[in-house]
């Protein structure tokens, strides 16, 4: 099984031609989109994006992710072989946070002309080099055929929870599409508040925490532990990053009432 | 055969999560996104949408449909027992419309843990509840193993068209991508009228009665029945909804000229 | 294996209804969405999406592409046969790109019955026509059983580039969703500059010419051949539409420095 996490949107064919070249080299594969939606070069909401769902898939399943700002240079393709599974991208952090999670056993740099397509441009390697790997993948051909094995793959660092006195400094990781605030403060953090105090760069509030939107009054504000186990910051049947100015990457200052 | 229809959008990892869980599950299955586009937290067009979509489909498909706002309160979590297959999702009439139509059979809740994942979020039941209910469904497992039968559920009552004289006071539906006006009004109503006069909250006209959108003028309002045997209010090659600020819920009354 | 194109959009239940119906008449099918994000009514974005598309399918896909002002008329709904496989749509010109692309064999008028579903509504043949129509081609009933053969499509003239002195007049034949601005002109027109002079209807720009978009500098304007072979102006992570005001269907003028 084959998942797909892009920033190639649902309006242009780049997405197609993948899948075309994935069925003519692995007719019998199955392609699961994640999401295209990923924001344009927004290399970290993917990485978010597939630690997210890659739990969630059978052990095996090959994760595909592409965003791509330095497509054509120097950057290295790579495919990380983990302990539940394969993931392939390029080497910018796309796959690192994911990686880890599973446990990485092996990872090797894609430059074996063989794993590619016969004819390579300069701005589409989704196409000419990534769906090329993992339809081989897929087939079963081993991952060391594609290439070297490298032991120094780019590792953005994410931001780490800071607590000074009784307050926390985070940042927000994703706001979805219902306007949820997703940060990454984890449940032990806070769990022992009844009501938070929240600073966000434009916005200041209370936030009742309960543990479902429901609990609190329409469209009022409210901190949950979200289905990925982090602090979340929603209303209640309302957009709370568009209330309160939010956007990924927005700093969090969290204390007790 | 399972489809899905819900309200999160294809931006955010939560689809995928449902799909990881439905294939771990059931790596056999087929999935088919009947749409995630659905309005947020708008019960009514699921239900407009999937019993648009479920005559079309095989018997014995299993569609799940999920729009949620009740999400980790008392509201329960069910799946219906139709003629034609299965409907799972919320006890909050997503349902419904379809499993009147398609012939009730059972409804059963769902309450038994070996039919969920062994670790359920407040806030993610369709990963979570729904995901292993038609994963399990689709390998066959009978439907009463998910928990007991019920016999009251959530039936919300869909706007009637009402005659006073020569007018007909209806409700519209759905607005589509196209723009197309989708009313409650059936055929039988209207098929005698040439041209129909249309009051919106916002808007009065003049609609020629057709049979296919081309037949009136570039941009010029037509009134005709749509693909599914209602009235449609459009604009050949335009988008009426914005025209007429039209929204789903608006009345409209309708006269003949 | 069957793709879908067309300007359905992601919320309604159209498309949903048409693969019902394909799974209905051949449950073993296997259905590719290429997009359905066209713009509403641009048969021209459709043809240019399926021409960048179909090269990468297997020998033996079936396209179907569907952009259809015009459903409910006299104008015809057609299955071109050609050297790579099939393509499907009404007879307006979305299929002539790719089907001069890969050789034409036959093109048949879809009227037989047989091949339609009992109840053909006039405002929605991608239901009732077309997805019938791709399901019987897929299962392998011959395309003559369609219809009688016809020699006369559709067949709109696209833009040509025109050469004066040194100054290029090409179009504009799409702005991706990254804002990549993708013109008709091809590689030969232009590889031995290095600088562009670019005029658009609404700006004037200076773009150096590269293999990839990380050599401009940070959001400055760049020219390329983009991976359809063709010249594209783009923003190194950037989008070049928006900033030049530029659309599908607008003039560009490009001389060298």
């Amino acid at each position: 099984m084959i998942t797909l996490t892009t920033d190639f949107g649902y309006q242009d064919p780049y997405v197609a031609e993948m899948k075309g070249v994935i069925f003519t080299i692995n007719p019998e594969a199955k392609v699961i989109d994640v999401t295209h939606g990923v924001g344009k070069f927004d290399v970290r909401m993917a990485a978010f994006i597939l630690a997210s769902v890659a739990p969630y898939f059978p052990k095996g399943t090959i994760h595909l992710a592409i965003v791509d700002p330095g497509v054509g240079t120097q950057r290295r393709s790579i495919v990380v072989e983990t302990n539940a599974g394969f993931l392939v991208g390029p080497d910018n952090g796309v796959l690192i946070l994911t990686a880890k999670n599973q446990g990485i056993k092996h990872i090797y740099q894609i430059v074996n002309p063989q794993s590619m397509l016969s004819k390579v441009s300069n701005t589409f390697h989704g196409r000419d080099v990534f769906a090329p790997a993992v339809a081989y993948l897929d087939k079963g051909v081993p991952a060391q055929e594609v290439g070297p094995e490298i032991t120094d793959p780019v590792t953005p660092t994410y931001a780490k929870v800071k607590r000074t006195g009784k307050t926390l400094l985070g940042e927000v990781l994703q706001t979805d599409s219902f306007g949820n605030i997703i940060t990454n403060i984890n449940r032990k953090e806070v769990e022992t508040h009844k009501t938070l105090k929240i600073n966000f760069p434009n916005a200041t509030l209370k936030a009742v925490f309960v543990q479902t939107y429901s609990e609190a009054k329409l469209k009022e504000p409210l901190a949950l532990i979200g289905s990925h186990g982090f602090l979340e910051i929603a209303l209640n049947q309302g957009n709370a990053a568009e209330k309160f100015c939010v956007k990924a990457g927005a700093t969090i200052k969290v204390g007790s009432v």
